[in-house]
């Protein structure tokens, strides 16, 4: 693309260092910029660069967090005892959207992988394993992926608390809500029929 | 969607107000954001941020600048008196891109479009008529969509130059290289037609 502005040509630039943003995508979002009043622009960029700036991360379960502890963890009315371990905070926002978890999460930072490089020192694993034997801690819901990466990580975690007296559970994998049985991968569909639930459990659930 | 920290909300609500970048997608980016070096996050907000505020519009051809005149009209090695008329920026872009076209443009920040209370008025249509009558203009090209809206630009302008010498000219419609004659639509299929071409022209441009 030829610019006849540098400036423009490296606003775009910028954008396109954005993942799954080409250039033309860039391009477009950029002419929206110009078009958008000054003071909105600034705050675009102002509330990015604070964003990055201040954010922390929460001490305690290690999602993003505006304080040292974050308001999850810092809830006394949810239930604490109970953590779901995710990889991300991405899943954090999925689980929490559904507004049926009501526990405390615990972010890993990833999952065991090491064709990447990525070993249990990298993850917030060491600090999952203290703080369930120092804290109250009943149950762990691990909600990983179902991958081999996450298998390893889940083998790993369960390892590493053996003897500790709490419940080890793992999302239920089945049949999405709307999906048909015939498109189903082999494994979804095997796995939904060897943890067949009583049809009253079903009916509360939904 | 629920976050845990204001900061990270307002930082995704930002992106999502863009043009086609939704909740999900603004959460990526915003994630991305969070993984990059703090300098390179604030490189990003203070470009959008001065690339607004100093940007500039070329005073003869609308196009944007850094400084009063564009690169193209300061040009001198480029043929200032074939004016290529488009509707924005981002079609000076992509004929530049071609790098076929040698003369200098005019940006008329859209056409007439009565319905969305679009006038001569609010466009750069009279700099264009002064602008070919005090320059040397020998020739106007007109690069704009194929819309009932262009072709009514292209009317006014050209009412307006009533008696004014030079030639005046569109860009050519037909089948694009690599279309097929069989899809295109019967309107670009009949004036590919009428508009043939002696083969010896074809093999030239080709």
């Amino acid at each position: 693309m030829q610019f006849s502005s540098a400036l423009l040509e490296s606003a775009v630039n910028e954008f396109a260092k954005l993942p799954g943003i080409g250039k033309k995508t860039a391009l477009r979002l950029v002419l929206h910029l110009l078009r958008m009043e000054e003071g909105n622009v600034q705050g675009f960029g102002e509330t990015m660069i604070r964003m990055r700036q201040e954010i922390k991360f929460c001490q305690r379960c290690h999602n993003v967090s505006d304080s040292d502890i974050c308001s999850i963890c810092s809830n006394l009315s949810r239930k604490q005892e109970i953590i779901c371990v995710v990889e991300s905070l991405r899943e954090v926002i999925a689980i929490e959207s559904t507004q049926q978890f009501n526990g405390a999460y615990h972010v890993l930072g990833g999952v065991i992988s090491p064709l990447d490089g990525i070993g249990p020192e990298q993850l917030n694993i060491e600090t999952l394993v203290n703080r369930v034997r120092q804290e109250q801690t009943q149950e762990l819901i691990f909600a990983l992926n179902p991958t081999i990466q996450g298998d390893t990580t889940i083998y790993y975690i369960q390892k590493k608390l053996q003897g500790w007296p709490g419940r080890i559970t793992t999302i239920a994998r089945g049949i999405a809500f709307g999906g048909e049985l015939e498109y189903a991968d082999e494994m979804t569909l095997a796995r939904s029929i060897t943890n067949r639930l009583p049809v009253e459990s079903y009916r509360s659930a939904t």
